[in-house]
């Protein structure tokens, strides 16, 4: 799967994630009004909303895009309804040969993370049959528990040839709390991206490992030093736009191939409509307005890479 | 909601949870079958044995513990099927009186985290209504990302008289391999134990906070501190039992009033039928084997605590 999103980005030449974390306040009026009309201002009414305005966007954007990241927290609000619309939501990415990668932040003591790898990744045994629950292609996974804690989302990974992106260094504003906290002399961070390159050796694929890092845009210095530290390992970059990483930023992020990250926008693709730049798409034209949003940030970063 | 918590753990005299995390192998066969035969060997008859196999632990043990505490991981596992099972679960015990902790150890940014607050404690606003997605009562957080990753759990938690229990020192082997790393001369959790000790002045019940932590009951030593640390924080203490923890280990996690510390044990209750202690039950009495080992785990603990 990571050989799959190297190749995806490459026939792109869009080293870009749409962020699929719709907030009600992004969904334009007629599609929640049609929603609410058939099933009433009720939890399955805002997910039916949620379904129509992903599939409006996926439609507009799938073939110009290597990945979606569906943010699950986004969906999980709305209870059961709304995770039907998160499953229905990454089969339709799947269908449109899109590379998913389940925003889970997951992580648990070994046999609870190795119940959360088969939910999304694998598959569970019921009785003489097996059946995939979420069936995501990459999730996010939180490290906080040590080695154990993720080697049985590893395992998983390699039965089914798919992978990871462990947090490292969060784009939060607050994530040097506890992450920049110096460990003799070194930021703790540093400490969890050895580790995630260790990691990465056990399933790696042709020039990456399938087990990835997140590193927000937020933090460029800091994303220099890990991207030395992981040369094998793809980061995930969240916090471009909206947050405030700017492309020049994300230079450094990436390796001398060109690859070696892929940067992730959610509000500033799926929301585009309703900022100044794009207000005249207007909420009908939403999907139009975030294609064009994916074409710029397109040209903002590969701008930027060919300096 | 603490305070229903510490008066539920007096009037039962048991400062017990119940871990409701049901593998597809503690389930008796009768309980399987009875479920594939309704709807074949899928999620959905896997989530039907699990809710007849909780309800029946439930029904067996709910007028003798405060609290249950259901791990989503193991419904997660079954996607969209297990979720609806963990929700059943939810309601059933809160039908009870029970008090429920859902772990679902969740944490992410800012708007992402208050994204899962409102999902697992709150209340989502859809048009001119307000609806509960999972409404447990108590949820497992990770710290990772730092303090504006956790105050939106706060404010929702204060909104609905609701709590926390937040990673602190967590049971596994390899816990120590990030947790216990050196700042400045002192553990990492120690660090995290004291930001959690401040966050629980934000949001305080009578006499203990409705923020607590998650200290493992395998590192005693260390669980001896973090009660010092956390003077008015309720401790969630897992690992006792399969994982190794014992009773004479537990007394420094509670404080003088007896009071402070709550014990999980999940395999231990939930599977005790296949435990050489309660085999003669066998697996038709499976729910009267965990009310025994409930009864046990209470005597053991509170003779520890009188000594």
């Amino acid at each position: 799967m990571i050989n799959k999103l190297v190749k995806k980005i490459e026939e792109n030449k869009a080293p870009i994630v749409v962020g699929l974390d719709p907030m009600l306040s992004y969904i334009p009026e007629h599609i929640k009004d049609a929603a609410y009309k058939e099933y009433g201002e009720t939890l399955a009414g805002a997910a039916e909303a949620i379904w129509q305005f992903n599939k409006g966007i996926i439609d507009a954007t799938y073939d110009i895009i290597p990945a979606v990241k569906p943010q699950i927290a986004m969906y999980e609000q709305f209870g059961i309804e709304g995770l039907i619309a998160f499953k229905k939501t990454v089969d339709y990415c799947k269908e449109k040969d899109l590379v998913v990668i389940g925003d889970i932040k997951r992580g648990d003591i070994g046999s609870t993370s190795a119940a959360y790898a088969t939910g999304h990744l694998g598959k569970v045994q019921v009785g003489s049959k097996s059946h995939y629950g979420f069936d995501e292609d990459f999730i996010t996974v939180n490290p906080y528990l040590g080695s154990d804690g993720v080697l049985p989302f590893i395992d998983v990974c390699k039965e089914e040839n798919k992978g990871l992106f462990i947090l490292v260094k969060t784009s939060n504003p607050s994530s040097g709390e506890f992450q920049d906290k110096l460990v003799d002399g070194r930021p703790l961070y540093e400490l969890v991206g050895e580790k995630v390159a260790e990691w990465g050796e056990l399933h790696m694929g042709e020039s990456y490992s399938y087990i990835g890092a997140v590193v927000g845009a937020t933090y460029p210095e800091m994303g220099k030093i890990l991207r030395k530290l992981m040369p094998k390992t793809y980061i995930l970059v969240p916090g471009y736009g909206a947050q405030g990483g700017k492309a020049e930023d994300l230079v450094h992020y990436f390796n001398k191939d060109g690859l070696g990250a892929i940067v992730n926008s959610s509000r500033g693709i799926i929301a585009a409509y309703t900022q100044d730049a794009y207000k005249n798409y207007g909420p009908t034209a939403f999907a139009d307005a975030s294609r064009q949003a994916v074409i710029d940030m397109r040209e903002d970063i590969m701008g930027a890479l060919s300096k």
